[in-house]
């Protein structure tokens, strides 16, 4: 049986002494621009971002409309670290994809707009969020790229630099920042994050068997949102982190101004650690 | 049919531009500051921090022994945030239990001894390990303290600084380390995060419905490993934070000498980034 689920209920989860509000403005995604990944264990929304990797996500978009994943597996899953998955290595379907320049920072003019978020993190100049993705920037050298979080989509690589094709990985730990300006960045989780992080593991640790290949995490489907008929079709909105209400969230976020917190905490975010929200508008559950 | 691994080869799992090493320092847990906890799904091994929080170390154990926590849920899971634990609220078995004070730091002494990690991390003057735990330290203030990683162990408190009781909780997702000498963490996952970061999610997003009780994972079991059978033991070793070898694999880890960067990150460490390894010595899979 089907159920039908449409936006009803507001629903604010609240957090250890985060401000609770009900001021969210919301950005719909563009289902063009939109995938829906199907595991065995459930199903996870992956916003592209074609504004700032746009070769990396045409690629992605292209091997998802031909089907290519379907059926290639989670064959390097590291906990605390990242989960990649891909086609066997050195097979033909390996080998028939062209490899891309990376696309892991981009020159930003004098009137780049963000929504600012820290001085001085540990790895980079400056942090913020650009239309929901967490960035970092470099004022010196005049760039800006898409940072590691855990949950963001980047496409994996060989030694070289340009030499990603359709291997990808999401880190599932604390953020690997150190790969920042490195690897191409050109998406997010939105949705289902949790079954991301349910992918079984393949790296095993000392002592422990090998874990077989047929026990790999496989991705059962990838599609295009725009390509799903509508009635399947999974709508997600997320927080507009251009928006007026999300400056101030990280403004109340920042500041801790809640009875909860007996010492304050240095004023201080990390882009990663911040929430970004996403709201359901329409999902059918089977 | 039960399985008895016994630690017989070495693999060693590298990451993107990991210096690969075979030289690991290992350590013994203790049995008796062990935590087994079993879930529906797997079994988690957690070291426990008597030496930095022996009350909270003490009251955690008595609980276990007395099997306090067999059957109660993680009835707030987050994600991206934590996974929390306990008795039913204001259950007369949740109100039996003795508020703690809290233990959310420490006065170092002069020759306090730990693995320098980095100094001026975003939120601390300087962060480290110290017997397998990420700290963090103020030399102004002469405090360390254990830091919020994902997979450490602390206790849930009320509003006010002394009220934590059973309420337990880990991480998930990006540390949230302004939660840093708020909160008492005592122990740390070593064995079996993918099972806490594939319990499931009790809030639900905006347009969702909300997760019925039944749902929430359950704890089956929670023991010391001193009281389990010696056949059911799972042994664990990990890797020694102290020793000469750890130190040299932060050093080969700041540097990123690899092929793999062409682009040299920053020579930061951000502590709970690092993987501290663990090898199982012996354990039964039935």
């Amino acid at each position: 049986m089907k159920k039908l689920i449409i936006l009803a209920s507001l629903l604010i989860v609240n957090t250890y002494g985060a401000a609770s509000s009900t001021d969210i403005s919301w950005r719909k995604l563009d289902p063009k621009h939109t995938i829906l990944m199907t595991l065995p264990h459930g199903k996870v929304v992956i916003e592209l971002a074609p504004q700032f990797s746009p070769n990396h996500v045409t690629q992605f978009e292209t091997l998802a409309t031909e089907k290519f994943y379907q059926n290639t597996t989670f064959y390097r899953v590291i906990d605390g670290f990242v989960a990649q998955a891909g086609p066997k290595d050195d097979s033909e379907k390996d080998k028939s994809v062209a490899k891309l320049n990376v696309e892991d920072q981009w020159a930003t003019t004098k009137n780049f707009s963000f929504t600012a978020v820290q001085n001085n993190d540990l790895y980079a100049e400056q942090t913020g969020f650009k239309d929901g993705f967490a960035i970092a920037l470099s004022s010196k050298e005049q760039k800006a790229w898409l940072t590691h979080c855990p949950g963001t989509l980047a496409m994996a690589r060989e030694n070289g630099k340009n030499t990603a094709t359709s291997h990808f990985y999401f880190p599932i730990g604390q953020a690997p920042r150190y790969l920042d300006r490195l690897m191409t960045v050109f998406g997010r989780v939105v949705y289902g994050m949790e079954h991301i992080q349910s992918i079984k593991r393949t790296a095993t640790i000392e002592g422990e068997f090998a874990v077989d290949s047929t026990e790999h995490t496989k991705i059962v489907d990838m599609q295009l949102m725009s390509d799903v008929p509508k009635a399947q079709q999974i709508i997600i909105e997320v927080e507009d982190t251009g928006s007026e209400n999300f400056i101030q969230r990280l403004s109340n976020t920042r500041s801790r101004d809640n009875d909860f917190f007996y010492n304050k905490p240095p004023p201080v975010l990390d882009a990663c650690q911040i929430a970004i929200r996403s709201r359901i508008i329409k999902k059918i559950i089977e």
